[in-house]
């Protein structure tokens, strides 16, 4: 018997994890039995090289111990050859064949993590802890034996349970052959990635002779009703190499998603031309980033998908009618593993596909990505998060419980609708600041860092002009008239001479406030109608309202945080949103953007496995909350209509911000409540 | 409380179960309380009236009871619409509607049980229990609730799992858009086909709105070198509907399968171009026996398959040039559960395909079929199958253990390689007898019962002629003329002079006998040449030598008996394959013929999933044994080239068949013995 107590110590850094094991434990046995994470492809046969550490000799007084030089083992022959045929840096090891001889400190590189954290490259700087779903290992496979006779499938299955403890993995029937013959070419060695889609549904997804590095992508994508947007990321590094978008071909069927529905309903075959439309643009898309990273699409072997109901019934060639009508039924609304030869994708042979979770027939993959990234589930204060859009998806909740509900905004907010609206391009009129005093406005374009009152503004946007003006300019814009007392809380103009402002112009029965005339040189008239405004009422009335049927629910009337999500929520300006009442009162430092929190989402389910078991119980517990057929939500909508609000005192706000209170509708020109007595005149 | 032996006593026929029921039961769950196989598809809903039975009133002395007339409920409303509608045959009630309230005797048509025998039209009549991997199953689904959002599939799984207790049942994803518009066509009510390969693994193959009875058929198929043969079952009555063959188009590329491996390694694709042969074959059989049947290709949801190694990789789609030489490495051995669609065959959209498991690298699927067909390894008796073609599948055992092995017997046994020979078709010599005293033989060709000496016998073979000799007829030649004394136990076939028969000719420097010419009428000339001899010679030395090899193996001199398995062993005379020493010395009454038992054991593993786990349990136990590399098969072939056998006494059959023991190598003409001194003379 020997005294493990005299055992040499070993203390792996940075986890900081330690123990003794008997004199001549390999570095990678010894950090199996500690627990700490330390790759290895090939299992221990000195070929991939995934598990190097980097021994530090000396005197350790933070960790009690001093490291003598030959605290590992010598080069051996497989490490020395090694290094002489690819090279190792100065001072690494394998740590496969250094074995410990002596107390010392090991240091873990981060590409020797398996478990390694990456940083998304976003609007908030967040974490994701590398697990991914495919992974590779390197097998050594027994001999065909004729005494024994068994298939070179089932001499794989023996390797892989001796070599790396995995059990009942199983092979797409269409591998077969690319097994027989990476066996053949790599002398019963082979590569083999394999997804793991669950616990006990273990797959070969590709096959490779020998040991071989392959180009191993995943691709993460957030299919929008607009644009779709997706990030190529390397499976192994975990490094995001290409990102894009593309608009959704479906805008020609339909811009919004009800209308998209419509052309189902009435052209017979629709649904699956619009089904054929977008899988042509995710393979158009998919394409263009693997050029960009410089891999094929054949290297992509995993996609994941966020997307709201009607978007995922389309892709996935199910028939969206039932999402157009109470009681809005979806064909499947748990996460889907599926390939991409169901959805006809040219990537990998044997790629996979993982489909987040629906969350009701409103709410979609893309707010379940959004509660994956935000994670109120997981925080103590009430946090409401928007995700802005066409359709916007609402969240509220805290440790205790999740609500959710979606609410038809319409496209105003995305800058449709507006009369000098345009999609946020260069040129499009972004912000907009009005002197409470002057009534005299001054506006930022896209693509120019300068105020419009800049001397040097028209010099520097001489090649793009001011072209209109986008979803957080009118946002601004209207919410800066309220806080000029240009507008009253109503969402009436002024006139001329009620607001004291020549910018004030009668259009038919109603003003409008001129933001900028460039008529004279050609260009644009940029202004607000009160068309606008209405358009503007009915788009924020309806967020939040379903904000407030959330707070109902939840038994509250105040949230402590919110977030405004989507790439469009990462540009309002959170005091202009509130002044405009799209959201609750809250205190200005409480509310955030979260960037596309859905596509962000979309890329943690990607990288990590064990989130995509996370959203689904999310999505299991959160209380679905139904707007289209709730009677408070009318009564919420009808309130939310003045702006901030008619009830809700947004005493927050206005502690901070001047409100005045102006009412136009007594005088002259009417607005639209003014409309019936004005005719009768 | 109520007194439980008060209760009704139910007695099932004819499985003569029976047990008390509390009053009101009805006769569906009375069933299923007492293990009764009572039918149900729709769930007890009065439906699918599957569930009837016949119940017995009046006396029942053998049951000890007496069954009132009111002992089972009067018909219901269900019953009433049901019997109005489709008509009730006389007597016969549902048994979920009829509930028990009295003593009763119901018995359980074979119509009404699950488990029903079958009986298989063959050789041996043999009786299949029906357990089918595929069943049907009407679901009522709940509708979709808003407040509660789920997908029409989690809905229905809920439904699988309430109404029929089926956990884990998953959807192959191009279903799902089927399920969706079934349960809108059916009103959220659907009959689905599901199919369990194994526990565990059940998925929906088939869907229907509604309750329908649709088409279900299976396939079961013998894919041999040559033919290829299926039978074609319902799988719900397990009525076969259709049986047929077709010539293996491979045989373009090598009429066996070692020629078929060469001309894989000798051209490059030559596998692919197997491949598509065998494949287009398959669609064109089942084309064919399902317009025989009346039913489209799209109603045969399963398959199953057995075949040689070769058979199998080219059917695959695998390479087969390993398979060619030791140490003749499979790429996959074990049973395979894959889909129609994988082996490109356009049957049901899901159908499914069974692959029984290889045995080794040379001994096939069809050996295991005859093993689960035969089951050696229930019996006492120590038996020894041999399933005769081109090559010969060997298996040897009783409880104790079983043994395989393979022997390359080549093509002579089914008329190739023979002056004369043919195939077995209208016209070809099948049975020879010679006259031991005149040594005239008469014959009887296949298409006519008369012998040849029969005065009709030209008269009814006028259409057909006499063409040649198949392989039963060219052994039973052989085996009479050992016995006739016209051919010596080396193989020689004597002069006339020796033999005393004109029909002994010189051909060359050896001797032919002559079966019939046919040359004064433009036909044929039938005689045995010593080539011929020598070619049955190589075959059943062969045979022999494989059958010895086992018996060595399992440490026996002696077998109990032999079946004589494959379409050609039903032509074989048990006593002429005995004189030739194709098969080893056993009391004649213990010979059999098995007919197609692959063929049957595919039928059995269609028609019953248990047997599937059977067969995968035997191969797995079965000890192999490679002929290919064994020295002592090299030694019995030598000792098994003597007619019949140079060292085994094959005292039983010389008992009863007579064998005299000339030499016809020291006269005149030579054999093969006697060329090297003939030439120098």
């Amino acid at each position: 018997m020997t005294d493990a107590s005299q055992d040499p110590l070993v203390i792996f850094t940075p986890s900081g994890k330690r123990g003794r094991v008997p004199a001549g434990t390999s570095v990678l046995a010894a950090a199996r039995q500690l627990g700490v994470d330390l790759d290895s492809v090939c299992g221990g046969r000195g070929v991939c090289s995934k598990c190097q550490i980097q021994p530090s000799y000396g005197d350790h007084s933070k960790h009690g111990i001093t490291a003598k030089t030959d605290a590992l083992t010598d080069f051996n022959a497989v490490e020395e050859r090694y290094d002489r045929v690819r090279g190792l840096k100065t001072g690494r090891r394998l740590g496969c064949q250094a074995c410990v001889q002596g107390d010392v400190v090991l240091d873990v590189p981060a590409e020797s993590q398996v478990h390694k954290q990456v940083v998304r490259k976003a609007a908030t700087t967040r974490h994701i802890e590398m697990d991914t779903a495919t992974r590779l290992y390197y097998v050594e496979v027994a001999e065909a034996d004729m005494h024994d006779p068994s298939g070179d499938w089932e001499r794989t299955q023996i390797a892989l349970k001796t070599q790396f403890d995995l059990h009942g993995v199983t092979l797409p029937f269409a591998q077969l052959s690319l097994l027989q013959k990476a066996l053949q070419d790599g002398k019963n060695t082979a590569t083999l990635a394999i997804h793991t889609a669950r616990a006990g549904q273990a797959k070969v997804v590709g096959i490779w002779p020998s040991f071989t590095e392959p180009n191993l992508f995943g691709l993460a994508v957030d299919l929008g009703s607009t644009t779709i947007a997706a990030h190529l990321t390397n499976l192994v590094t975990g490094e995001v190499k290409a990102s894009g978008g593309v608009m959704n071909p479906q805008i020609r069927f339909g811009e919004d998603l009800m209308s998209r529905v419509s052309y189902a309903m009435m052209n017979e075959g629709g649904e699956k031309d619009m089904t054929l439309a977008v899988r042509d643009a995710m393979n158009g898309l998919a394409q263009d980033l693997a050029q960009q990273a410089g891999i094929e699409t054949s290297d992509i072997f995993e996609t994941v998908f966020v997307m709201n109901p009607v978007m995922h019934h389309l892709l996935l060639g199910l028939d969206p009618i039932p999402l157009g009508q109470a009681p809005f039924a979806l064909a499947t609304s748990n996460a889907l593993d599926i390939t991409a030869a169901d959805l006809d994708l040219n990537l990998a042979p044997h790629a996979q596909v993982y489909i987040l979770p629906l969350i009701a027939g409103h709410v979609g993959a893309d707010a379940a990505a959004v509660a994956l990234s935000e994670a109120p589930q997981k925080v103590d204060p009430l946090t409401l998060i928007v995700d802005v859009g066409t359709n916007a998806e609402i969240l509220l909740g805290n440790k205790t419980r999740v609500l959710a509900c979606s609410s038809p905004t319409g496209p105003a907010f995305e800058g449709a609708q507006i009369s000098s609206g345009q999609r946020a391009a260069p040129g499009a009129i972004e912000r907009v600041e009005i002197d409470p005093i002057t009534k005299e406005p001054r506006f930022k374009v896209i693509g120019c860092d300068l105020w419009s009152t800049d001397p040097d503004f028209s010099t520097q946007i001489a090649t793009t002009g001011v072209t209109g003006i986008c979803g957080s300019g009118i946002i601004e814009a209207v919410a800066e008239m309220r806080i000029a007392g240009l507008l009253d809380a109503g969402g009436l103009i002024g006139s001329a001479e009620q607001t004291g402002t020549t910018r004030s112009k009668p259009t038919g029965r109603t003003h409008s406030y001129l933001i900028f005339d460039g008529s004279e040189t050609g260009g644009p008239v940029v202004e607000v109608t009160q068309g606008d405004i209405r358009a503007i009422q009915l788009a924020k009335s309806a967020l939040y309202a379903g904000a407030r049927l959330l707070m109902d629910e939840f038994g509250t009337d105040s949230v402590d945080r919110v977030v405004l999500a989507g790439a469009f929520g990462a540009h309002i300006s959170p005091k202009h949103a509130m002044v405009l009442g799209m959201i609750p009162d809250c205190a200005l430092e409480h509310v955030t953007s979260a960037g596309n929190a859905a596509g962000t989402g979309a890329q943690i389910a990607l990288l990590n496995v064990a989130a995509r078991r996370e959203v689904e119980d999310l999505v299991h517990k959160i209380t679905k909350v139904e707007t289209a057929i709730e009677p408070r939500f009318q009564e919420h909508f009808v309130a939310a209509n003045a702006i901030p609000h008619a009830t809700a005192p947004f005493s927050g706000l206005r502690a901070i911000v001047p409100l005045p209170d102006p009412s136009f509708n007594s005088g002259g020109l009417d607005g639209a409540r003014g409309r019936g007595r004005r005719r009768r005149g």
